[in-house]
């Protein structure tokens, strides 16, 4: 095995190896060279090469969310670590654990005109869990500097002693790695390196000291004045925000389905699912909206308590609806950051869903409330009726959906783009044995296709990534990677445009709203299908959709890709028709 | 003409109007709408819609990099404004004014996981002129506060007087403006926004104050000490970054070229030119470098006095060189900022370049220096020799660069894209009516096309491209857009992956080599010619380049694409032979 000749090389992965993070998306650069060696030549790491890393910083994201591991991308200097900061933002509000490394010039080297040198340190401050800038190595670059710049060591800028930076470094790293592991947070390292940058050598020269890491600690707080509230509490709404499948058990799913006083809205990144529950809030919400009393209506859903878990909420209407009638009591539950969306977070109590409703539930007392019934019977009220909708209308957005979610095969995972895409398909049922995603972080459209493939290739099961027009042809660069696999399934609902901006209020016939707002375009797919290898299908119809769904399925030696072209100027017309349908 | 019926979107749009910036680039969005509606709805603004805001950006850069005069882009809040960065480092380091604006979530809606949201407030700290973070007018959004948020306002974070908004953001959106024009530097003006956001109304309701423009003072020092120690000196270098076309005089630019005591080190990007210029610095450099006594070479070489203008130099062997043989006396001229890029910057002389060198040839002394004489000789003579070498290769990048320079027509505007790109441009001569450009702020390959196209736009004359495959297809979203002009040329070197690291050290025969550092893939352009409506052309002999060259540049009622395929494995080789050659 061969080993960079530079010591902070090494001790970068030794720190990797010690937290057991393995899998590493690498692009290309020189400045970077020490540590790509590094990582590529020690088999207990996975390489992965990814040339744009915007793309890279999605990649490595859909990584982490599906492993809950800390991935690490690896870049050169210069610019290229600002493509990584849409992922670093969606990892941070999505608690993503994404570790970047960036290399960069020697520091003495920044801000004097250098080429591919920027102001690295801290960059992206705004939105990361921990910045450890790492201290260059005083063995490889002391006589570089001082031939060049000997102010530079004379002004004190600079470690003189190699074991100091050796312990600074060791701590940085450890602190950051830590940091990614503890609280599912981004985290940058930010390392420069001295020319030259490919020397080997066969043997490490260092031993990075590297401290165990603390198991986390279990915090069970008795709950017994929570649990009184609790108890004596008519009207409770559980809301459930991003998580992970599996995240409440059995037992606790059966007790709030079963308690009448209880109404769970999940939504479809919640990945929890019982046909008591509530998976389509938007269906409840819309015709209390619409209706001729909204004031009685949102009087009779508003909860006394409102319990949330999980990341953050889809639904603009339960934002909206909760903000203006507020629970009496809002806890968040769970071990990393509350969130006070309806700006009345009463506490965030800090320890595991499980916990927390098994001390609701020790002692359950019979309740009189018929909250559950009541909203219960408007549910199976809007499912009978939109099944009456859907027979009526044409291809659209609104079908597209329906046929594709009904469609999907049991186990698959299914990744999600942002805008149209995800707020449809909360309108649908989806099976329960079907994982979802989606980047609800910061909610953008830039690298949904290059999350679900990073996904995908760390997940055994096979992978179903829907998309809007936009986001996949902003995210086109996705496709440019060699790990895709044979068994990944895009399907693109192309309405030549950002079909939302006509759900939206705003004038819609002007050529200005065309080109500025809806961004009207004639491309299709194929292009990029025929440029990447990947299957192109097209269906323009509700027949050759429902024809397609199950040989887009099957097997085969390559990805396939769908393009369902839906027409633009009704897709808003037939959704705000289905509110009004089933109001 | 309808006005945003937000005071603040007014305000921002009469302050562009003031200070005479009139070209908007709009990436779609709602929450930007106020913006988006107010901009396009004004007859004195030209606006562009580009989706992808990595494009976006650089689109806009490309536009400042020709105008010389801000442009502005616009986006949505959440990641699309993260997607800017790459383009506001290159502006940074590059001195050109992008005015960022982005639209942002009401404050108090910041951090409490709404949808979309990041924290945007200083979001380039590490790379910005003067982040502007406007206030949220009172007006329109007191009683939403009141109602959703009220601790809000209690805790005092808001200000409740819309005339202290409006002036608070008067001063902000002036101070910003003002820095971009005076400073050529990239500002960012961060802007909330409450709903509703698409209301309209007849009138402006406000009038923003906005003071007029200081003129800007013109700096003229006396130089006495400067001429004595010029006139004294008998080994001068001047040594020119990227710099716009007409910088220097005819009067200054003969009184260098014919002054034997001098030597002129201009770049491809310098836009100087005369024959007694030294424009290819590395063909002076490298045979120094590999010749027997390299010092002694060197030595001979070493000026007494260094003088530098303009922007980042290109060159790395000058830029080693220098740092070790440093001058007695560094003085930058100019302006705007000075680099310290050879650790031994003695003045930051401010005056404009064409003072300076009046100052120091007012009082001409005849100067018995053979510096020029010595080293036009050896230019002469590597001329010469290139000549004979280029005879006997094979088509390679080397080839395929100087017929390419020798076949672009008078007049052009040349792009350039970074790595092998801009450094094997650096080895010919171009045509001295060719205008030449390159990112080579941060030297990054993410946003090239862009670029070009941006400059294109708002460039009478036609434009040529030349790319590498790797910021081709990094940057193929550039394609996506609206405004490529039919004259519009782009040449992809296709040499299937990132030849520049065969041409560094390290290992190249690895698999892990081709994956990890040379990204080797076997794309072609012609998929995306496909795609966006371009000419698709080929080249991969010698024959077949040089038959293609004047068909390439004829006029056409679409943009065309020549796609240069050469040899991965020996283009390495031919270079450094060329070196050899020259020696």
């Amino acid at each position: 095995m061969k080993y960079s000749s530079i010591p902070t090389a090494q001790s970068i992965v030794q720190h990797c190896r010690a937290k057991n993070i393995s899998n590493i998306v690498i692009s290309p650069g020189s400045r970077n060279a020490p540590l790509t060696i590094s990582f590529t030549e020690d088999p207990f790491f996975t390489c992965f090469s990814v040339v744009d890393e915007r793309c890279a910083g999605f990649f490595a994201l859909g990584m982490a969310q599906q492993l809950k591991q800390p991935v690490v991308v690896l870049c050169t200097s210069g610019s290229a670590l600002l493509n990584y900061y849409p992922a670093v933002a969606e990892a941070f509000y999505s608690t993503i654990p994404l570790v970047v490394i960036s290399a960069d010039r020697p520091y003495y080297k920044v801000g004097i005109g250098d080429g591919q040198t920027i102001h690295q340190k801290n960059i992206y401050a705004n939105q990361i869990g921990y910045s450890a800038n790492l201290k260059q190595d005083v063995s490889h670059s002391s006589e570089v500097i001082k031939q060049y710049a000997p102010s530079w060591i004379s002004d004190n800028h600079i470690e003189r002693s190699q074991s100091k930076v050796q312990h600074y470094n060791d701590v940085e790293l450890n602190n950051a790695l830590t940091f990614a592991l503890n609280e599912l947070c981004p985290v940058h390292i930010n390392v420069p390196f001295e020319e030259p940058l490919y020397q080997t050598q066969l043997q490490p020269s260092i031993s990075a000291n590297i401290p165990d890491l603390a198991e986390p600690k279990t915090n069970t707080p008795t709950l017994d004045n929570k649990r009184k509230i609790w108890n004596s509490t008519a009207k409770k709404m559980v809301l459930v925000g991003v998580s992970a499948p599996s995240t409440l058990n059995e037992a606790m799913i059966n007790a709030l389905a079963n308690d009448p006083s209880v109404i769970v809205f999940t939504e479809t990144t919640s990945n929890l699912n019982h046909p008591n529950f509530f998976n389509s809030i938007d269906s409840i919400i819309a015709p209390i909206e619409m209706g001729e009393h909204p004031q009685e209506g949102f009087s009779k859903l508003q909860p006394e308590i409102l319990v949330t878990f999980g990341g953050l909420i889809v639904s603009k209407k339960i934002k909206a609806f909760l903000r203006k009638y507020k629970p009496k009591h809002h806890w968040h539950v769970g071990s990393i950051n509350a969130n006070n969306t309806f700006f009345c977070l009463e506490e965030h109590i800090k320890v595991s869903v499980d916990y927390f409703f098994q001390e609701m539930y020790t002692d359950i007392k019979a309740s009189g409330s018929s909250y559950f019934t009541e909203w219960h019977m408007v549910k199976e009220n809007y499912k009978l009726k939109r099944a009456t909708y859907l027979a009526q209308i044409p291809i659209s957005d609104f079908y597209a959906f329906n046929s594709i979610l009904n469609a999907i095969p049991k186990g698959y995972l299914l990744q999600l783009a942002n805008s149209s895409t995800i707020r449809y398909t909360q309108l649908f049922e989806i099976d329960a044995s079907i994982n979802v995603n989606c980047n609800r972080g910061t909610s953008g459209i830039d690298g949904s296709t290059s999350t679900a493939i990073g996904a995908s290739v760390v997940n055994a099961n096979p992978t179903l990534f829907i998309t809007g027009d936009l986001s996949f042809f902003y995210d086109s660069n996705a496709l440019w990677n060699n790990y895709i696999k044979d068994n990944f399934r895009i399907i693109v609902i192309n309405n030549q445009g950002g079909g939302i901006f006509r759900i939206l209020p705003g004038q819609k016939e002007s050529e200005s709203f065309k080109t500025f707002f809806e961004t009207r375009h004639n491309l299709s797919a194929k292009h990029l299908c025929k440029m990447f290898n990947i299957e192109h299908n097209k269906a323009n119809s509700k027949d050759s959709l429902n024809e397609m769904m199950p040989r887009f399925f099957s097997e085969s030696d390559r990805p396939k890709l769908l393009e369902i072209e839906t027409p633009a100027l009704i897709n808003d017309k037939i959704l705000i028709d289905y509110f009004r349908f089933i109001s």
